[in-house]
């Protein structure tokens, strides 16, 4: 018996390069899962009762699981908390006190929380940053999501926190059955000394991981690093070593012409998060120069505090429409460069290109079935137009990750929602207290 | 017996004024409903035994039904066939051409397929501008919408066509026991001469009604009319008597200061449909100097083939966040200033002010019961924040218009989806007919 056929489905096929992609349909497919692995995809016909488990795909796309390149994945407990404030407020009016609150079980509900929304979403992977992430693996092990996990750490906390986190990068690589990937995570230039993002580096270097770090998120943190030691943030990744492993760089609204072409000499890509940067009124990204240097550009969320939500679908159309609203040119970021960052590019940034991000034999079974057939669709002139302008995170019917059904039907079969939210709401009061004295870090960067 | 009793609803309320407004939550009420108006709210007690009808919102938000004060809905027949061009080349290449394969039948069916998603989405009227619209008002009739219907004319039409819409507006207003109301509809000054302006307001006069008009669009459009002729095109409407008549002015990307002082003169408001700016590269619109000068700001989702979807939601929250990007101060249009444009500043664009956008006694029962339980919104730490920036046209559970009820739980009670998309999709191919040489006018403003 093979493990898991997917039956007559229209599939969507993302192909050439990034500059060129194209994007089409094949319709009436069936596909074939043997464990974790996509092994076939051939036209509507195969027998079916050969399969453990069948699902009948008609009228349902089937694309690649989305990726969500940059969270904070268990700040879904504090969304709501801080809203109509520009990033200095944000950090420390707001973020900061209400992080003093946290404690290592409100990290675990909240990953549960979050990775609840974003699998009923579609998202199959998340880059997640955030804390007492040991406590985030357990969740994601028990939900069945794939990430890449990094903890991120301060300078503030010094070089103790380094060798603790490298230990839990070191503990938790391959846990839940190799859905889960560990790297570090100094939290950003301004607030890691030289001296620690080179630990951090070292410690990279011999665990043979990457670094998943906050770089140029404004381009007023670019002026104000250029002003107190002459370098651009992503100047000081580079001379403290960074770039020696590869890395995910969150935002860089910030970077010069200069730091493209740093950026373009080394493993890096960046992770867009455009509906924070409108929230909090940081401007837009270079999005443009970054691609036509050879930058890879990932989709990504950020934190719920500032989204407010996890939906990837949000940012996969906030992303085109910016570009175009702030360039004068609709040209810019077309549907196919769209669907192509939305899935190979954002697998690229994580490190798994050669993995995730299309439904083809030999990747990695991480896909989802989308209902393209709500009013808000019809008539469907173009599935690629809907999938980037109309899709709703309430359009995704089946969720399948690592060749498991998470969710089935809108049933997510995992977990118990109403025991999360039962769970997160009893937290509610004691993490909403909120003192600025207390706040973990202050923002001055 | 009366009518219909909302049980143990929570109630959004919107009060102050605009520049001041306050949202607050009137817990566990019931909503009494007498023929088409809300006649009490009061603490839940109320003896359901004593209603025709009885609905449970225990864990539901009631609020105002949306109002999308500019749409042209018949268009979703087209969504999809003109993506990633800038304004001209989407006229020019794509909607003109297409528009000239439209036949009635198309209105008619195209106006229930949109306002079937509207509906489902919680928008409970709208205020749209397109052709052949006593089809559009038949379909309104059926679904059990509320409209403020316009037929839009161009001057090439002639002023024959002036006096046909004439009796349209004359013979449907009122239609649908009063849901439809009818306005007339020049389409913009650079489709319009003069003349043909002035006669259009002499019948809006005769038949005591406003009119509904593209005006200013993009900075482009101001610039080009005062080089053409010296004036900006807010400039023609008012020397044109356009403003001696109540009216809807759509999009007004480019007004200028003087613009706007002759605006808030008058009795006006601008229809504003950010998802169309941002994809058509048009810019970013004055909001915050009209609501300085005093004029009144409503929510629009445009026609699909630019937004793609008529979810007034996505509005919602695109308006406020471009506003923060585009001014660099994230306070700017906090949450309480968007809900009060999405409900009462919305009502008083279309002119109903003292009859919608508010859930209180005397007030018209247009009202959407709104689950905030999904994961999504979890844990609900502000009701106001989730309703701006999380919430999902698919949130919205139950849509009630004039008293009745048109969606229960999400089954829409007035119409058959499936025959609608199976009418729509039957037009498919010869909607997506696209000849150039056919356009039925050249955008040169």
């Amino acid at each position: 018996m093979s493990d898991l056929l997917i039956r007559r489905a229209d599939v969507l096929q993302i192909t050439g390069d990034k500059h060129t992609p194209s994007a089409s349909i094949l319709r009436d497919h069936d596909i074939v899962i043997t464990g974790n692995r996509i092994e076939r995809i051939v036209p509507t016909g195969i027998d079916p009762s050969q399969f453990r488990d069948v699902i009948d795909a008609a009228g349902l796309l089937a694309m690649p699981g989305l990726i969500n390149t940059h969270a904070h994945v268990p700040m879904v407990i504090f969304r709501g908390l801080a809203e109509d404030v520009n990033i200095d407020r944000w950090f420390n009016d707001f973020m900061w006190p209400l992080e003093s609150n946290l404690e290592p079980d409100d990290v675990y509900w909240g990953t549960l929380l979050g990775f609840a929304e974003m699998l009923e979403s579609g998202v199959t992977t998340t880059a997640d940053h955030y804390f007492f992430m040991d406590r985030a693996a357990h969740a994601v092990e028990k939900i069945g999501a794939r990430a890449l996990l990094a903890w991120a750490i301060f300078g503030s906390q010094g070089h103790d926190k380094i060798r603790e986190t490298a230990d839990w990068v070191r503990d938790f690589q391959g846990a839940a059955g190799g859905r889960i990937r560990t790297w570090m995570a100094p939290h950003a230039p301004y607030t890691c000394d030289d001296d620690f993002l080179r630990a951090s580096v070292e410690a990279a270097k011999r665990l043979n991981v990457g670094i998943h770090i906050h770089a140029a998120e404004t381009p007023q943190q670019t002026q104000s690093s250029l002003e107190k030691r002459g370098q651009t943030p992503i100047q000081v990744l580079q001379q403290t070593g960074v770039f020696e492993v590869p890395t995910i760089l969150a935002h860089v609204l910030g970077a010069t012409p200069s730091d493209i072409e740093i950026m373009a000499k080394v493993k890096t890509g960046v992770a867009h998060a455009p509906k924070t940067y409108m929230k909090l009124a940081m401007g837009a990204a270079p999005l443009l120069q970054f691609r036509a240097a050879g930058v890879p550009v990932g989709l990504a969320t950020d934190g719920a505090v500032s989204n407010n939500t996890l939906d990837i679908w949000e940012s996969l159309r906030l992303m085109p429409m910016i570009q175009k609203m702030t360039t004068g040119v609709a040209e810019n970021l077309p549907i196919p460069e769209a669907l192509y960052i939305a899935t190979r590019e954002s697998a690229q940034v994580i490190g798994m290109g050669d993995q995730l991000g299309s439904v083809e034999p030999g990747y990695l079974a991480d896909l989802i079935l989308v209902d393209l057939n709500g009013m808000h669709h019809q008539p469907l002139h173009s599935i690629t137009a809907s999938l980037v302008y109309n899709t709703r995170a309430s359009d995704v019917r089946t969720t399948i990750v690592n060749g498991q059904v998470v969710m089935r039907d809108r049933q997510l079969l995992t977990v118990d929602k109403a025991e999360i939210a039962a769970e997160v709401r009893a937290r509610v009061n004691r993490l909403a207290q909120r003192t600025p004295a207390k706040r973990i870090q202050v923002y001055n960067p």
